[in-house]
């Protein structure tokens, strides 16, 4: 999407005060693109590596394999990891998506590319890759890396699809710091307004690309993802990028619940905005460095808006509310879901157990309130009870930097 | 709605620079509010006009009645100015909705309140009224100040619910500005995620009071707006506050045409994106005090939200797109809203004036190619052909603050 390109020249202190952050990172970015283009083609071929094989990741391999085929600075190939299952009719889930291309399971209908090669074993699946895509369930990242260890290409870059935190003792770590940690290589981040489905059938969407330093490797991932359809924007920005795309599911509960209870726009509207401004709050304590204008982008109010539109926090959030939360989130997750798993409630439990451990509850009603409904110590009407809050104020003796 | 409430102690810069504005601002005002309680309370009671009896502006009397009944701070009695009409019936809509205490015409089935008084003659209405509540179609407000020029109180206090601009040749002027020009009175504005239909049925929702100096003034507001399910924070940035609840409706009608063009939630949300951004460097270009924290209120990303899941400019695009633009949207209007005023369109073309005027067309894609598909000069598709634009950059030199 072209930015409304109201940048100008740094030498004017007054305008240059309203550009936005967005646009004239885009412009960086497309000026950077072509004057590295010659550079980049001259060193060897980037190969790329999808690890996780679900709805997303099928539809990342397909986004890199239209880019990946016939370019001179990728190589074609684009290895899918996929984590092995036994399909109804007794094949292997790899065997038929190299067969037909397509995975039959979690992106049925929609064709990868010849050049996605799906690989049930995970060392083969990273061989010799240089630009490593991680995009499966959370909870599986840690075990995922420590296969990893030793075993890839030092020179790699890595980037995280993944939404959710790793919950610690010493509080919480971003996916991304975590595969950094783990494998000792950059990481970025790719959030945005991209419901998978909708992607996969090209309709016009935004996604943002987070990065910390590596401004050349940011490029390479906006080059390896974009589309005429998917249009990527870098944002230097890595915490506030991740924790947009992990919190924004916790919202989508709380939107799920006041579709549920049949509240209407205005009330869904002032939920997700009281969501949005949780989410900021909540990032600017974690990471002081997390900017405002990360939330104007794809992967702030945008992939709020879709996520709360459409998407399966939402749905399944709705079913619960519907339900008057007699049936479970984990009940109706296996109904609704077909093997695809919610992130909105487990992401709420980590958020709330961040609360929780600096006594910050009463100071982010919504996210404290979704977590309660969800484990059954509130009713789902209680996402409507905010007036009635008054939230402690955190003092700055409460909060400590230190431990973040 | 309870503020996150991060707000703390001044005494600590670093925690303060992640102090939310609008949950100190809503901080303020309670405490404002009640330490003025007393000293109000021994004035004069006030008295409030509704001018502009539409469907906003009958809820905005069932509010406001709701809260002046049984007050020692205001007079009972709530004045609605109406611009007569005779129903089919053969009765005038004034004696209808005197007898019934329902705005039968254009809010149907909603009672307004036994202290609500309609008023066909504008200076009887607003005769000894202290606080002056506008909320009639834009383009009639000059017309309406010109004649109560000199016929209202010189203490009275002025409020703007109305969304649009005056294009003059030197310029744009927003509705605030020209009642405050016009009867030399201080004018704030009410903006906010609140279709009338949901708000007038008590469903939970916010908005915002903007104001540019006078807080005393703004805390009255406040007082006499709110109700539990209706949740007022005053900010000190009435152009924001104003400019949002005015552009956000050519926004709507963007995504109304995505709605019918059936292109999904991603790109729907992609546009809303894409809108906000726009009307944040709009607003800040006109007036450079506009701050970025005002599109985080109930008046911005809320308001934007709402009215592009719901609303008549929604709508009636949705229809204009699925007409493939072959019956204009002065037709759709008359047979879709019965009435009331599409606001979107002209605002389109009130901005498009704007931007003509200081070359910034090319720099604002969204709004500018809103205004040509409404004028049939574009096809309704080309809402999607963003990806086709390269902006033209806003040099210093072709900016003319002196001019805004």
């Amino acid at each position: 999407m072209a930015p409304p390109g109201l940048e100008v020249a740094p030498s004017s202190p007054e305008i240059q005060k309203i550009t936005p952050l967005d646009a004239a990172a885009a412009v960086v970015e497309d000026d950077a693109t072509s004057a590295s283009s010659e550079s980049i083609a001259t060193a060897a071929r980037d190969r790329v590596a999808v690890i996780g094989s679900g709805n997303w990741g099928s539809v990342a391999a397909k986004l890199i394999a239209s880019n990946t085929c016939c370019s001179d600075l990728f190589d074609d190939e684009v290895r899918m990891w996929v984590y092995e299952e036994t399909l109804p009719s007794g094949e292997k889930l790899s065997q038929v998506i190299n067969r037909e291309k397509e995975n039959v399971k979690y992106l049925p209908g929609v064709k990868l590319g010849s050049n996605v090669v799906a690989v049930p074993d995970l060392l083969n699946a990273v061989a010799d890759a240089t630009m490593l895509v991680f995009v499966t369930p959370h909870q599986f990242i840690e075990g995922i890396c420590n296969r990893l260890k030793g075993n890839i290409r030092q020179n790699a870059i890595a980037i995280s699809l993944i939404k959710g935190m790793e919950v610690k003792k010493d509080g919480p770590c971003m996916i991304s710091n975590l595969i950094t940690e783990l494998l000792g290589i950059d990481c970025a981040v790719l959030m945005g307004a991209n419901i998978a489905n909708e992607v996969a059938v090209e309709k016009f969407s935004e996604a943002t690309v987070g990065f910390r330093h590596d401004k050349r490797a940011a490029d390479k991932w906006v080059r390896i993802f974009r589309r005429p359809y998917f249009l990527v924007t870098p944002v230097q920005d890595v915490e506030g990028v991740e924790l947009c795309g992990t919190l924004k599911n916790v919202v989508a509960v709380a939107a799920g619940l006041v579709d549920g209870l049949d509240m209407g726009n205005n009330t869904k509207a002032a939920i997700m905005r009281i969501g949005l401004k949780e989410m900021r709050f909540f990032s600017k304590l974690l990471f002081p460095s997390v900017r405002d204008t990360t939330f104007f982008e794809s992967c702030g109010v945008a992939d709020l808006i879709t996520t709360c539109l459409g998407g399966r926090n939402r749905r399944v959030a709705d079913a619960f509310a519907r339900n008057k939360g007699k049936r479970s989130f984990d009940d109706l997750e296996t109904e609704l879901l077909q093997g695809q798993k919610l992130q909105g409630v487990s992401t709420a439990r980590e958020v709330y157990e961040v609360l929780r451990a600096r006594k910050w509850e009463e100071s982010f009603p919504l996210f404290s309130t979704v977590h309660l409904i969800a484990t059954g110590a509130l009713a789902p009407s209680a996402i409507l009870e905010y007036s009635e809050h008054t939230p402690r104020q955190i003092t700055s003796s409460q909060i400590q930097y230190s431990s973040l």
